[in-house]
């Protein structure tokens, strides 16, 4: 049954065209991009002032998981036959997917509950990402509120998406460090780790920021 | 094959037992209850002195939508034997989703997504709200930032539970007003449509906070 090397076995993907891309070649262009952003951001956020060293590595952050979002969650949206695609229509998002669906293969039966949760990130969070780190560096008064709001967001679809899995009981993975701890749950697990940190720092100043305006209130 | 009112007819639902309440009893326990805990809320809430009109109806909005969360979705969460119980173990929340599965079949099958969704509800959103409605009747300095949380919250939750029904092609509703529109339309844009108005004054409400207090810091 199975012309495809996602688990279960008996899961069914017509039409599926495997990947061309060895899993190294894949790993090795997204950390050299993601190195390569974050650095250049880290260097060029470096030339505003008065920014504290926690901003300056949050921007990093809006950056990289902003690209992340648009640029590789979002072709998984749009694109319908991601996993149909033969070599000559094949590019690198289309190889990321064919590759990290043996750590999760509800991507390749494009389950409507991964689709739905991948789509709020890629064209909610996305943008709001791009905006965090904008709003940062230019110290918007909506700034902490953006971080706030998005990381919420991120946090929500990584509760769904590991608490589906869960109660399915974990059949979507192939065994082995690669698959199941690394793609799964080690590349999930950053948003869950980031974001909750930013959601606890935002709320904290939010709360300073409340607390003040309230002070001022009672003193008119 | 269906022994059991939902749509579609071939979905399995094995020992599924009927609920043995009439619909016009459940909606109107319902409404009695939303009544009496909204208009008992609002009469309390109005001998807080120095509360806004619209603070003093979001209090009222956070106590009946958290007591829904906690009391009739916490018992959908927690009871996986909902649809199996025999009318001698019936009550109010079991009979209540035997008949909501009418506008969403998904709930009488413990779809994966609906659980995971209804899981951060009852237990993340739904102590949330009452945390709301008590921060906003305090002046607590987070009340805002609680208030847009929870929202936010609730209003990703909606937006993966309409958007994966789209994706599945609207096949989990009986048709007609009731089913359809009311239950499942109806009684879920509530939760669009509330949050959405609550995060627009929330984010208004900390832009401006954060403006006074960012405008101190530059005074000093």
């Amino acid at each position: 049954m199975a012309a495809h090397p996602y688990a279960p076995s008996d899961l069914s993907i017509p039409g599926f065209i495997p990947g061309s891309w060895n899993f190294t070649t894949i790993l090795a262009i997204f950390g050299t991009l993601t190195a390569f952003f974050v650095s250049a951001t880290w260097l060029l956020v470096g030339r505003v002032k008065g920014l504290q060293k926690v901003e300056r590595l949050s921007v990093c952050w809006w950056v990289a998981t902003g690209l992340i979002h648009t640029l590789l969650e979002g072709p998984y949206v749009v694109r319908t036959d991601l996993f149909q695609r033969d070599h000559a229509h094949s590019d690198f998002p289309t190889e990321v997917w064919k590759e990290y669906a043996k750590g999760d293969s509800r991507y390749a039966v494009r389950d409507s509950c991964i689709v739905a949760i991948e789509g709020i990130t890629a064209f909610l969070a996305g943008p709001g990402s791009l905006l965090a780190a904008y709003a940062i560096v230019t110290r918007r008064p909506y700034r902490h509120t953006v971080e706030l709001m998005v990381s919420l967001g991120q946090l929500y679809g990584c509760i769904v998406y590991f608490g589906t899995e869960i109660l399915d009981g974990f059949v979507h993975s192939l065994p082995g460090m690669l698959y199941f701890w690394f793609y799964f749950i080690f590349m999930n697990a950053i948003w869950v780790v980031v974001p909750f940190l930013i959601i606890i720092r935002t709320f904290l100043s939010l709360h300073k920021a409340v607390a003040q305006s309230d002070g001022r209130l009672k003193q008119q």
